[in-house]
């Protein structure tokens, strides 16, 4: 990203329907709604396909044609005048978070889709196809892991391992796809790993940097890269009132020492070390027993290989040294490199930022998204929106209709840019 | 209890039959069998019906009536001589923890019924009629709190509240004990704190004492008092990705800083102190998600009133000095003082102990029992056996088929004596 471009004004624009797409974002909240005011949807439940079948709905009423991959994905389709070409992409997800908000990942979604509208409003048609796409099972909140979906696409993640996924009632991700497939019977099929022109998420920042700065629109420079673990530890059951605190193996007292010792190293001055256990089960869970086994996550992102390489590689270390008198066991379950966003989709954003006189900033991305495994294989970026106080995966989350109307014309105009090179 | 009382042989004893009444215990054992050699037999579920049908067949069987009173404790008894004088009585539970043993609870029931038996077999008819009594819900795992039912037999709770009581699902107690009585058309029925002669618990010590010392029989002196409370951290979700950590509201970071503190204070050299945080959980609960809320019980346990106090007392002051970001509510959910056995039930244990040449040693009971809430009305007390470790409230719990004979010997031989008393 060159500076002086920055200052160029955008040379193909068509407007956007910044009411059309704060009102397809209130028809969505609609589905999973909960008595807080988030949403709760998660990865091919009836919920979440319903969403699908609503964009399929919409995508029908415009013409538009829509395909699904063997693992879910979704992708709306317009036309372009050179068939053999790769489509421009833009989307992110439609799932949730247990507790989410109304605007993580199917802004995304709506933003694509309303670029798709607008650009068919204009009449214009472009060289190449234009798509929006609904990843599946970005959130990982049912069918673990997050970004499934992009990871089968780009071939991160094998075909038969995902389908084979089951949730915690142990129904298999193969089985939920069938049934998108069945509610969705006019989609055609896309294959796997079909190339893709250039991939554009549009997102809320889930942090608090936007909005503390006054700036509209966030350009992603990069994302962090993560190491996840879980920790099994095995004590004794045994009963309160009769078992001495020396004979105890209680497995709840060893986590919590374990707990303390992971916080107490992961942190920095600096405040860019992201450290989070989220998952901590205690069994069996009786007021009056002795825990004897707890089961704990740890989700640990950074932005530097080495930061994660070194402090990551303590995790085990630590549990085993605060262990007194239970068993441990710690397995990394997944690990991502950090990700460069460069070329094209920035320098296309910076521009249509400045052309319409939206405030912007560079930014990086604590969260992972399913753009992230496209970088390596075309020109790929995120556009940010502030998100209120950087609240996100919480029901409260919230974004402005004219933050989200701003970030909808800046994707538009990337998109129909790169629709039309040559 | 003086100690030249304890040299007398026992006047009255039966023969008990030690393989019928192991026998008993591993045809219980199959209801509610877990795959680790364990029992989950919870309050008036299914299981725990049956396990109280299975007594009422055995009961008929014999020719013993049966009685259920309004909160679904069971009575079974063997008529003495003179109908007027209220019965001797022994018993315990079949309720089980979640992750429960073969023993806890249902081996009281099971020597009481084997101790009507044995009587029975001889032929003797007693003055005092004979019961063998299963409380219900003992131990608290499906409805709380637990020895809710003798609490309700005593005065100690309210008829209404306790039947109002709703377990996890919100099935109320009132529907499983009407479901109890349906299944038990043959039972007649016990009006609520009808008077009782005396009352013995057999038991499982659930502690190492016994088996350390190659005791067989513990004359149990007294009863730990407690206080029981809950605690909720609320913090705020958020992104485990996005979110900085200085302005993250943490409820498990704050929640395990409480543990910490709590258990910084609540231990003694003596080890005297029960101190246990059992239920401990943690939502939502998601991987990348920043947890919002804790919720954990505190049971606390001392012989002696003082300590319950000045440490109880401390509770909610260390936990609100832990808390850094998050909000904190303590609220305390029940009290017990502590209780003493003395008389007649531990004098004859100790008698009938002797007489047999049984090793006996007075011992206390870290944990609650039933029995605890007929100190005060009726001659009292409880006989305790070894337990395999200690273990207890797991399914590794275990008891020998010698000492379990070697005490329904001697709760016949007391109960016996009881019942003849002049």
């Amino acid at each position: 990203m060159s500076p002086p471009d920055h200052a160029l004004p955008n040379r193909l624009s068509v407007p956007t329907d910044g009411e059309r797409v704060w009102r397809n974002h209130m028809i969505m909240a609609k589905l999973g709604a909960t008595p807080k005011g988030g949403v709760c949807r998660l990865a091919l439940t009836p919920l979440d396909i319903e969403a699908h079948c609503l964009l399929a709905r919409w995508a029908e009423a415009r013409g538009f044609t829509y395909d699904l991959d063997a693992v879910g994905n979704m992708f709306i389709r317009r036309a372009g005048s050179e068939p053999d070409l790769p489509p421009i992409s833009s989307g992110s997800h439609t799932d949730t978070q247990i507790t989410g908000g109304r605007f993580d990942g199917i802004f995304g979604v709506l933003a694509a889709f309303e670029a798709l509208e607008a650009i068919d409003d204009a009449g214009i048609v472009t060289r190449h196809p234009l798509e929006a796409v609904v990843w599946n099972n970005e959130e990982g909140s049912r069918f673990y892991p997050g970004c499934m979906g992009s990871a089968a696409y780009a071939g991160v993640l094998g075909l038969d391992r995902v389908l084979d996924t089951t949730d915690r009632d142990g129904i298999p991700l193969r089985r939920e796809v069938a049934a998108l497939r069945a509610a969705l019977p006019g989609a055609g099929t896309r294959a796997l790993g079909a190339p893709i022109g250039a991939l554009i998420e549009a997102h809320i920042e889930q942090g608090p940097i936007l909005e503390a700065e006054g700036k509209t629109i966030g350009i992603v420079t990069g994302m962090q890269g993560n190491r996840r673990f879980q920790v099994e530890v095995l004590g004794e059951e045994a009963h309160a009132g009769g078992s001495q605190r020396r004979y105890r193996k209680d497995a709840l007292v060893d986590a919590v020492a374990m707990v303390t010792a992971l916080h107490g190293v992961f942190h920095d001055p600096e405040d860019i070390i992201r450290f989070t256990i989220g998952r901590f089960e205690v069994s069996p869970g009786g007021l009056a027993v002795v825990p004897g086994r707890v089961f704990f996550t740890i989700d640990f992102r950074h932005p530097e290989q080495s930061t994660l390489d070194r402090l990551g590689d303590q995790v085990e270390g630590l549990c085993r040294a605060a262990a007194k008198s239970c068993a441990v066991q710690v397995t990394e379950i997944s690990r991502s490199a950090p990700v460069a966003f460069t070329g094209a989709v920035p320098d296309g954003i910076a521009r249509a930022a400045a052309a319409h006189g939206y405030a912007y900033r560079e930014i990086y991305s604590g969260a992972g998204h399913d753009c992230r495994y496209f970088a390596d294989h075309c020109p790929t970026g995120m556009i940010f929106i502030p998100c209120e106080r950087g609240i996100s995966h919480n029901e409260a989350e919230n974004a402005s209709p004219g933050d989200i109307a701003a970030a909808t014309q800046v994707l538009a105009d990337v998109m129909l840019e790169l629709a039309q090179r040559r």
